[in-house]
């Protein structure tokens, strides 16, 4: 047996049609590439089909433009988008904050660790106060004040800078900045929000306030791709916290701080490991 | 030591001030009354305190009526209001069902046991679906259909029906029916619903449906105190349950009928143990 | 699309080997079988592989016979066991209790109510309490008392009633009686119990007393295959009830009651819809 | 209303008598201290009475020697043991670690951000692996190796180093060292551990792949106080993580750390708040 930590993932979406399952895991086996772990799902009211395989090659030359290449006529009568992530990838992961350092200081960690397999060549922020956080982890940090005259330039130097990084997945850590809905279209799909309530509950401004407001006796976190309507892309994952009537704002907002950050963290690894994919407003997740 | 079976419940709430403590422990302490368990709690915006406290009379001729009297001028100059429960107080609940038993048959199951120290003397509903299982408990059952025309007068045999049996407590256990501001005021404070959502999400009709159409990761049900504005009194306790991306509408009612019920039991159980205090649209409960 | 409750399931395991999946999902295509769910499993330290699949046939005219004679050759080589259940089937259980029927009472309800998809023929105790739960439902219930002399005579008796009820399923619904190791052989793989505590804790009499004992802060059942190891037959699932100190024994069983009887249900529910899999003393569960 | 932030904490226990509150309470109000809440318990079993208020002195010129002076003579009959604890306490904690760093880089987090009210003076370990983590936070760190011929000795520089620092409070933040039993006499109620399974399953060493090879459906972590027996020492708090037949142990190891570190933290927490109270071998926890 092949260490499941040299599996390759393919994943791949395409209308529901007899055989959709067959036509990739024949040719999986036909290349000799050996099949470690295997999620499919048939959305019933879209009609539509999501498949998610990690494998390992077994011949040492396997080529993924080869690979690629066999694989396309066979995708084509199923109308299947597919894709090949290898398990050297490591996404390139920019992470913008503000002044609350919980989550950042948590992916940081993991990021360190080898917990989470990923890049972090850049974090943004529109406050200088987490520099040094980024410092000692040797990552460049750049301070872009935002005031509502300079949003457009700022959210502008926010994308150049993603561009020059390479970046491929944007992590709003907190960054409690209501996006514009350009950068909003420019993020959609590759940018990942931890908001700090269970949505659609609390959206907004304050959740945490708004909730001792209402009275709740839980609390949670929800972390969304972000598209251009505030607080309603869809949604990753969700976690929660339960608190009592001894909570106030202050202490709800300090019970909260480690759901969202383990709700965001669940969140990146589903995304860099391939586990999720759009289904209209909602998402498959292939979790483990 | 006494068992702590045998206690008397006392509560009382008033105006935070000093000596709110003292002078319900002192006078416990003079009257010969075993403190079991205590709680209180400031509440620092309303200023508002709120006290529970489990006792055990140590003398054999402890007289409600007496402790009642005696402490009524002690109690004056904080403006407190108190009750005592005895030990042996059983409240009367009426449960109001539609067609979905789940909630029902946990009551039941729970009254039957002995595990939810209450009495049933009547089931009320608007279909006479679940009249087998009232009548297996040997529980009145009384079928009230509603229609838009007849939605007054039924109400009004509901309440009929209350005042009849000497109900304490109402129970809406999947009750499905909007009751009218008329009704919400009549039982206002003195009757717990059970919403299949996380409220503030998901209010009114269908919540699962809309759960599923949102795209939630987590479902939940929320047992509240009825009050004239729908779905938005005060919130008691709250459970929740994991979902995925396989699961359907159909599923989703199915998977929260155990966080439903639970829900509902834990509520029911911290009202009548006189757990549950209001504080404006909001509760304190000390729960254990 | 067709409606998932059409579903056959499709189960299998074999060493692991190159093209176990596509044999598997190749025939499925080839036979015209809509794949709705595959669920796939590597072990990588027993080298065993392991598939559930739910499809659902496009030919009116399929037949389950003619599956397994054409699957038959196909799976040879890969010493493949596999099992082919039809939507339509119910598996006969068997509920085995003593007095305790919080985990009676709610198996029963989700039969009846649908919720769980399985016969329940017979009903038998070594005391005679229960009998009116299982009256009500029209239930065969059989009082067979045990004492240390009678021991074999009456797990005799118990399986000429399952052999007399073909049954599939063997449920110690908090049966409280240790089977002698011959009952054990007679049941292994067909019989799930549910014990009172997160195993390996707190195995044999009496859990929840060792547990207050011992002053743990989480209580939890466990819900097993019976093996010829007292407690120690493989785990399906488990559930667990954060307690606290104000917890005694006799609240610890009550407040643990909720998370046993859910813990056996889905553990039921798990094996009747073939999610479950033995893999030496460890299970593989293909939970949703 | 004062901020709650002022509070002083009262902690005592005594024999169960009447009483007990009131002598407590009573002299609260008369010395004008504001009680802002109170947690009381009453052990049944051991006949021993907890108690902890939190509250607010109304006059500016409070003294805690007149406090204690005072309340003397009153607690005496009782046999009453108490301690006042200042607002502005932070206690003195030594960290103890070995190579794994998620718990000493969460305990971290939440000492610079204020999370956790404490004093960290000095971090010791039996590998130099955790010393840059230490010295970005400005914290003395000794490299204290450890072998069979040494140990002795070792612990012997370790606590001259917990009486250099003045510490309070010893945290083992999987330090994976098994103390002597002269060691563990010297921390008797002074330390902390964090062992990384729901005990009593697993103790001793590597318990994630004991669980593994169990096969259980569910790791956890304990934190309890040490004592001179191994992993048995009172337990103050418990976490749970759910896990399934994909995992191994590597994962296992992985997946445990959110609930190490957050069971860990939970339980300084509690001590430094006063919360936690020995009863024999277990724990009286008045949590929030």
């Amino acid at each position: 047996m092949s260490n499941p930590s040299d599996s390759w993932i393919f994943t791949a979406t395409c209308p529901s049609l007899l055989g959709t399952v067959d036509v990739v895991t024949r040719f999986m086996a036909e290349s000799h590439n050996y099949i470690n772990e295997i999620h499919s799902f048939d959305d019933h009211v879209q009609s539509q089909f999501f498949i998610r395989i990690e494998f390992i090659p077994e011949k040492d030359d396997f080529s993924p433009e080869q690979f690629n290449g066999d694989f396309s006529s066979r995708a084509a009568p199923f109308e299947m988008n597919w894709a090949l992530t290898p398990p050297w990838k490591k996404e390139r992961v920019a992470i913008l904050v503000s002044k609350f350092d919980h989550c950042l200081n948590d992916l940081l960690f993991r990021y360190r660790t080898g917990q989470l397999n990923i890049e972090v060549p850049v974090i943004i922020s529109n406050h200088p106060d987490l520099e040094h956080l980024a410092q000692w982890h040797g990552i460049p940090y750049y301070h872009l004040p935002i005031t509502a005259e300079t949003k457009a330039q700022q959210e502008a130097q926010i994308l150049a800078l993603l561009d020059e990084y390479h970046i491929d997945l944007v992590v709003l850590a907190r960054y409690m900045q209501v996006l514009s809905p350009e950068m909003c279209s420019a993020l959609d799909g590759k940018a990942i929000n931890i908001h700090h309530s269970l949505l659609p509950g609390f959206k907004g401004a304050r959740p945490y306030h708004q909730a001792w407001e209402k009275g709740v006796k839980m609390v949670g976190a929800t972390a969304h791709y972000v598209n251009n309507d505030l607080d309603e892309g869809p949604i990753i994952t969700q976690g929660i916290q339960p608190v009592n009537h001894t909570d106030y704002p202050q202490s709800l907002i300090s019970k909260g701080q480690d759901i969202e950050r383990i709700t965001l963290f669940n969140a990146v690894r589903y995304h860099i490991e391939k586990r999720v994919f759009l289904s209209g407003n909602r998402t498959v997740v292939f979790s483990n």
